[in-house]
């Protein structure tokens, strides 16, 4: 391998997320070897998974393909791998289909995925909004739904589809909820021939008294005020005891109650990807309670100054505050650190500790409609979502062709439209699996928000 | 089901495609009750599909759904569901999910699928392109091999894994071909950092003597001489005798030859689908060697003057001419004949024979270049290409927002990019299927075009 012969020190990234991403943009031209490995051939643009799953866009909208991205960084090699083991003494990384890879400096960034509390048969019920791929299994179940409704004679079962349970209240949980009451009340009217969609339920399950709970309370109360005016009905208080192919089972207020859905979609808490436990076993790195990866005020291991952690993985706080948020605006400055400091480093120049700084929160409901805190002042309505379709269109145009998103979008507001609404790929086969029946023995879990905030 | 009950005449149409589509698009406001049958909820515009699978565009930029294009047809609904099988005695139809439908008049244009001429297992090895699942699977192998040759050390297998073979020489193969051709010399230029892409062998293998065999043979010539300039190695007369997972076996001038290559992508021939047999068992209709239906001068099947077979699944001849190409213009023309048809049944008035208008046809090489044959002129390179780029975009936006197809074509046009070129889904598990040592006994068949002259 070409890079491998040459003097520069390596700095291996693992996770072409927003962290890892943005640590190899910010070292162009930088006096290293750099490379990238993810599983994935391109970058996924999160904050907008959502509108793939409900049909507004594409897949390819909100994906930047790696190479694109960092085809004039001369420095920079992508490799399409997954990593199964990291050597700290060795420094060296094991992969699944690529000779071992040498670093002196290894970051790594591969994420969280859903977390079910313990109750991982769950997701075969309820999937949750992580990938493209998960993105298209919920759209498929969503527009299902309304198909096997209007083809359903008994009045009960065709209720229950059309019946929609998103568990969580956090940002992909609001904004899941208002998209989708959005589609049965505005983009498929009409459509339809036998039932009414507008006689569709939407149930937003939140285990804390509010909605959106990182964010101040009256952007709670504006948020939950915008959902109920779409028709979606939100719950607080409420917890998940059980899910099943056909219903949800919740507690509110030491009250036990059966909710029959049949699309039940979960938006509530994550878990460290795998990397967390190997780095824990290898380098003896603490983890929090979600795995993730306890890093320094320099986003490093303990007691391993070439490693390090960011991004979603990691779990930093500024001193004597609560973790940061899993956010993008985090990863991108973590990235945008970790590049100074590797910089810093050859310079042999000292660094200062890790501090983000927080420009603001953004959760969208519906069209026209956003929740926005930016510290010295709170909006919600029409101006903030003008601010979240301008935030979004700013960090999208940031990489390649992402001009088609703004198209579609302009085009879907006037026409309410929801071109992408295809139903494609297999039901995967867990779907039709049997469910033996269960008896709830598992004790009642807080249906917790995402710590997500978005863009 | 409340159409039902009423006293119109009941028109049901399977198959939402060119041919089912336009039947149902031209019976608005007429007196009968339309129901359309599909298996998916989209119309698909099949003759871009190649561009779905180079990852120039996404899957929901070329599909349609087919209740939104309905939408404001009062007198028709659609279901989506599978057609097991009809009884033209009670005139009913049968199936999947659904209780039995009814009609007075059916309507079957259910298409085609590939055909491997007996050998259904090379279907593993080379897929064909239909279905967006299928476009998704050649666009996840087309880039997946540059990735592995990005990773492969050994000299041989890395030019196998950069050897593309497309086996069949007409629109599609071409299409395929070109696209192909550009991605490795142009899109993918500077993205790698091990291999050069411009390295990439492209195969486009045919039967016959030459490539487009439905089109003026100065057409082919300069269709060959375009694709040649791209940097395609065209073999005619080259037929296929075996596929494996590594490799393709053919025969050429009597002299046996085995070509290396990781990717294989089938544009060889077409069968009937199965509503075709299951016509054939209730109605005693005749079906040629591909399996399609042999219709009457007025698309009906012969006896049964109220089921009529158009669209890709029809065998219709003018008087003594061979039979049409199953091509985009004339299932359209074939839809609306049969509204007209069966308007003039309900007011009881005479209809002339099905007669086809052929108004040209068109096949892509690349950027800048196609070949056009309007009968009166033919031409070729930027001109017949611009007149390609009409043709398309004027059908595409007779549905719904398909502005953004203009949108990004025109920006990959000037950025020569592609963005949608994201590896999506996983390897389907027969991809790494052990194969085998199989003696190849079968013998040679020809390999012959795709009886498909594009829009």
């Amino acid at each position: 391998m070409k890079n491998n012969s040459t003097q520069k020190p390596r700095v291996v990234i693992v996770g072409g997320g927003f962290a890892g991403l943005y640590t190899a943009k910010a070292l162009k031209d930088a006096p290293v070897d750099v490379t990238l490995i993810d599983k994935r051939n391109f970058h996924l643009f999160q904050p907008l998974l959502y509108q793939v799953a409900t049909g507004n866009i594409s897949p390819a909208d909100i994906s930047s393909p790696l190479r694109l991205v960092l085809r004039h960084h001369k420095n920079t090699q992508v490799i399409l791998d997954e990593v199964l083991d990291v050597d700290p003494h060795t420094k060296q990384l094991i992969l699944k289909g690529h000779e071992p890879i040498s670093y002196d400096m290894l970051i790594v960034a591969t994420g969280v995925s859903h977390f079910y509390f313990g109750n991982d048969h769950w997701q075969t019920f309820a999937p949750g909004l992580k990938t493209i791929e998960d993105a298209l299994e919920i759209r498929r179940r969503i527009y299902m739904a309304f198909e096997a409704a209007e083809k359903e004679t008994d009045p009960e079962i065709r209720q229950a589809w059309l019946t929609f349970v998103i568990v969580g209240g956090g940002p992909t949980g609001v904004e899941l909820a208002g998209a989708i009451a959005e589609i049965a009340h505005s983009s498929l009217e009409g459509d339809f021939r036998q039932i009414d969609t507008t006689a569709t339920q939407i149930l937003l399950l939140e285990g804390m008294d509010r909605i959106l709970p990182p964010y101040p309370p009256e952007l709670s109360v504006k948020a939950q005020e915008s959902l109920t005016k779409l028709g979606v009905t939100v719950q607080t208080k409420t917890l998940v005891t059980n899910v099943t192919e056909e219903m949800v089972t919740v507690r509110q207020e030491e009250q036990v109650k059966n909710i029959a859905a049949k699309t039940i979609l979960w938006a509530a808490g994550v878990k460290a990807s795998k990397m967390g436990e190997v780095l824990a076993q290898r380098t003896g790195a603490k983890l929090d309670r979600a795995g993730r990866v306890m890093v320094e005020p320099d986003l490093s291991v303990v007691g391993h100054p070439d490693l390090f952690v960011i991004g979603d993985l990691a779990n930093f706080s500024h001193q004597g505050d609560k973790p940061l948020p899993g956010v993008a605006p985090v990863a991108m400055q973590q990235g945008e650190y970790m590049a100074k400091l590797i910089k810093k480093r050859i310079t042999k120049e000292p660094i200062e500790a890790f501090y983000y700084i927080d420009r603001g929160s953004l959760a969208v409901i519906g069209q026209n409609s956003a929740v926005v805190n930016l510290g010295f002042v709170k909006l919600s309505g029409f101006l903030a979502w003008l601010i979240w379709v301008w935030a979004h269109i700013y960090y999208l145009i940031e990489f390649d062709n992402k001009l088609v998103v703004m198209v579609q979008w302009g085009w879907n507001y006037f026409t309410q439209g929801r071109g992408a609404r295809l139903i494609t790929g297999e039901a995967s086969p867990s779907t039709f699996v049997e469910v033996e029946a269960r008896e709830n023995k598992s004790r009642p879990h807080s249906v917790s928000h995402q710590p997500a905030v978005k863009v």
